[in-house]
C-alpha cells in the first residue's frame, strides 16, 4: 500500500449528510422507529438505493429485501460492508444506520480515490436484523448465508398476525425469489461491520474503538401460562387459577438465574402480553419471551434449562397449564483473528485508544462469520445506551471508526 | 295482593327469546363481547329498545346512553329493574343481560295480568357497567345517583386514548345532555336486580337463589414503574434498571398480601402494559391495574396501603421511579334489609333454596342504593365462572329468579 492509501480519510461531511438521509425517516424526537418491512423502513432503503446509486455503485435487491450495491472495479469474491437500517420500536439513531451509512461513505471514498480495487466492495443493508417485528432476528443475513430458508422465515408471524411470508409476497417476493437471496461462500473475500457498541464498555473505559473478538449468540424461549379467567372480586385468592401471578415468578426467576445461578450469560424478560388485560378479571393467558445471552455456549444452555425447569415448578405448583419452546438457539461466533489483528494495527498506527472485546448483541456479522472471514468494530455508546431512543453516539467517534474501517477495507480489496 | 298474583309467572319460553335476541349480537362462541359503547353493545340496547316498545313501555334513552322502559300504568316513584347489557372482552352470556331480559319479562308480565299498580315499573340498561373500557366501572347508574358527573367521566380513556367525552360527544351527548342524566332520589320507590352470582358459593351448596345483604367495592390503582429501556444482549444484569422485573415483585406482593396479610379482601393485577414490549429491549414502563375487593372498607384500607408500601420499596430497592395513585375507592354498601326480608318471605313461599349472601362483584345496585333502597338476587353460576365465556347458568335458574324478582316488584309496585 502506498503512502496516499494510507492518509485516505472518509468525508465528514458527506458521511453526515447520508446519516441525517436515513435517520430523518422515522424520527421518533432524537430516536428512530423504522421496524422490519414498514413504510419507514422500506422509504429508507429506497433513500439508500438512491444514494448508493449517485456514489456510482450498481444497485440490486435480494429476495428479502437486503439492499446491496457494488463498486463496478475489481472482480472476484467482493469484500461486503454491511449492516441494517431497521429499528426496534423506539429505538436509536445510530444502531445499523451508522454501518450502512459508513459502508457507502467508504467505498464512494475509495471509488474517488482513483486507487486500484483487486477486489469489488459491496455495500449492504440486510433486513430485519432486529427481531422486535417477528421475534427472530438477522433474517436478512441468515437468508443470505444459507442460515435460514424461505420455509423458515415465511410462517413467522408479527404481533398482528401478520405472516411474514405475506408480508414479503405483497412485495413480490416469491419462495422461490427469496431462497434464490442465499449466496455461496465462493462471492466472498471478507466481510466488515462497523456498529454502536450499544453497552458502556468503551466509554466507562475511555476507549475509542473497540475491536470485537467474538459475539454472543442468543437462545430465545416462548413461554405461555394457560390459567382461567375468573372475575377478580367473586373468586377466592385460592381458587385461582391466576396466570399473571404464574408468569411473574418465572420473570424474577430468570433474573435470579441470569444474575446470580450461572456465569456469564445476560436474560431478559422483554415481551409479555397478557390476555384479556382488563381490571376486573383475573389474567386467563400470558406469553412471555425471554432472551438469554453468552459467548459461551454451553452457559446458555444452562442458563435455559434452569428457566425451562423453573417455569414446569411454577405450573406444578399453580396447577396452571404450561407451553413453552425453545424458538431459537443461535451457536455464538468467534469472528477472524486475522482480520481482529488487522483492525488492531490500524487502530495502533493511527493512534485511536482501543480495546479487543465481545459483543453481547447479536449482528449480521454472527451470520456472515459462517461463510466469510468476518470482522467488526465498535464505536461508543453514551451512557451504554441503545435500543431506545436517548442511543447516542459522537460525529467524531462515528468518523474515527469509518475511517479505521476505511482503512481495513483497503487492505482487504487491493 | 290476591291469590292470582301470588299465582303469577313470567313467560320462560318469552323469556328466553329476549336472552337470545340479545346475546346473539357479539356473540363469541358460547361467550358475549359487547365492550361498552362498541358497536356491539349499541346494537343490543337498540334491540332491547325495540323490544321494550313492543312490550308496551315507555323507552327514553339518557346522557350517558342508559336505556330505560317504564310501564304507561301507575304514578309517583317508580320500582326500577335494572342491570346492563355491555360485557368484559371475552366476557359470559349471563352477566347483565339475565337482569335486563328477566326485567323486561317481568314489566310485560304482570302489564298483560291486568293487575293494578301503584308505582310504575320501569326497566333500565345501564351503561359501562364493565370498567373493561375505561378502567372505571357502574358508570351509568353512578351518574343515575348522581355520583359521577360529566367532569368526572368525560376525561376517562381508554387503551387507544378515545376519551369517553368523545365517545359520548359522538353519539350526540353533550357535557349539559350528560348531567341531566342525575336523577332525584323522590323518584324512585324501589331498585331491584337480578344478576348471575359470578362466584362458586350458590352451585358448591346446591341453593338456587342468593339474596344478596351487602356488595362489596374495590379500590383501584394505577401503578408505573419507569425504568430504562437498555439493549438485552450488552446491559449488565446489575446495571439493568428492568420495570417488568419490579412489576413482576409487586404483583406477587398482591397476592400475598391478599392471600395472607390481609382478612376478607381480594386483589388482583388484572392489567399490565409493557413498553416497548419488544424481545431484546429491556422492559422501560410498566403499567398495573391493581383491584382490591372487600365488604369491609377498613380492610381495603389496609390492603391497599400495603400494596402501596411495597410499590414504594420496590422502587427504592431497584432505584426504578415509581408513579401510584388510588384512582378510584368505592363504599362497600349494604343493602337494604326490608328487601332482604322480602325476598326471604318469597324463597321460603316458593320453597327456592336460598341463602344470604354477600357480592365479591361490584353491580349498579351498588349505585342505586346510595339514592333508594335496594335489593339483588344472585342466581347461580356453573363452577363459579364469569367474565369468562364458559360462563353458564342454567334457564331453570335464570327462570326462578325472574319469579322471585316478579314477586317482590309486585309487593313494591301494588
Amino acid at each position: 500500500m502506498t503512502e496516499a492509501t494510507l492518509d485516505l480519510k472518509i468525508d465528514r461531511k458527506r458521511l453526515e449528510e447520508t446519516l441525517n438521509a436515513l435517520t430523518k425517516i422515522g424520527m421518533t424526537g432524537k430516536g428512530s422507529q423504522r421496524t422490519a418491512y414498514t413504510i419507514k423502513e422500506m422509504r429508507a432503503k429506497e433513500v439508500l438505493t438512491h444514494l448508493l446509486r449517485r456514489g456510482g455503485l450498481e444497485v440490486r435487491i435480494d429476495g428479502v429485501g437486503n439492499v446491496f450495491g457494488r463498486t463496478r472495479q475489481g472482480s472476484g469474491p467482493v469484500v461486503m460492508i454491511g449492516s441494517h437500517v431497521d429499528t426496534v420500536p423506539e429505538g436509536g439513531r445510530f444502531d445499523g444506520v451508522v454501518g450502512v451509512a459508513s459502508g457507502l461513505e467508504i467505498a464512494r471514498t475509495i471509488c474517488e480515490s482513483g486507487i486500484t480495487l483487486r477486489h469489488r466492495i459491496e455495500i449492504c443493508a440486510f433486513s430485519a436484523e432486529e427481531s422486535s417485528r417477528f421475534g427472530v432476528g438477522t433474517i436478512g443475513s441468515a437468508v443470505v448465508a444459507g442460515e435460514l430458508s424461505a420455509k423458515d422465515i415465511e410462517g413467522l408471524k408479527d404481533k398482528h398476525g401478520h405472516r411474514l411470508g405475506e408480508v414479503l409476497a405483497r412485495l413480490g417476493r416469491s419462495h422461490d425469489v427469496i431462497n434464490s437471496s442465499k449466496r455461496d461462500p465462493s462471492e466472498f473475500h471478507a466481510y466488515l461491520e462497523l456498529h454502536v457498541e450499544q453497552g458502556p464498555v468503551l466509554e466507562s473505559e475511555g476507549k475509542k474503538i473497540g475491536v470485537v473478538s467474538a459475539i454472543s449468540a442468543s437462545t430465545r424461549l416462548r413461554v405461555r401460562f394457560l390459567g382461567r379467567a375468573d372475575h377478580s372480586g367473586t373468586t377466592p385468592m385460592n381458587l385461582r387459577k391466576d396466570a399473571l401471578t404464574a408468569a411473574s415468578e418465572l420473570i424474577l426467576a430468570v433474573e435470579r438465574i441470569c444474575k446470580n445461578e450461572v456465569k456469564g450469560v445476560v436474560g431478559t424478560v422483554g415481551s409479555m402480553n397478557v390476555s384479556p388485560n382488563a381490571m376486573n378479571v383475573v389474567p386467563a393467558i400470558v406469553e412471555l419471551g425471554i432472551d438469554i445471552r453468552s459467548i459461551l455456549a454451553e452457559s446458555k444452555k444452562a442458563a435455559a434449562s434452569l428457566v425451562l425447569q423453573e417455569a414446569q415448578q411454577i405450573s406444578k405448583r399453580r396447577n396452571i397449564e404450561l407451553e413453552a419452546s425453545i424458538i431459537k438457539e443461535d451457536e455464538p461466533v468467534t469472528l477472524n483473528e486475522e482480520i481482529v489483528s488487522l483492525f488492531e494495527g490500524i487502530c495502533k498506527s493511527s493512534g485511536a485508544p482501543y480495546r479487543v472485546m465481545i459483543s453481547g448483541a447479536g449482528h449480521d456479522a454472527m451470520k456472515m462469520a459462517r461463510i466469510t472471514r468476518s470482522g467488526m468494530l465498535f464505536i461508543p455508546s453514551k451512557r451504554g445506551l441503545s435500543h431506545n431512543p436517548d442511543e447516542w453516539t459522537d460525529l467524531n467517534d462515528v468518523e474515527l471508526g469509518a475511517n479505521c474501517l476505511l482503512q481495513a477495507a483497503l487492505r482487504l480489496a487491493t
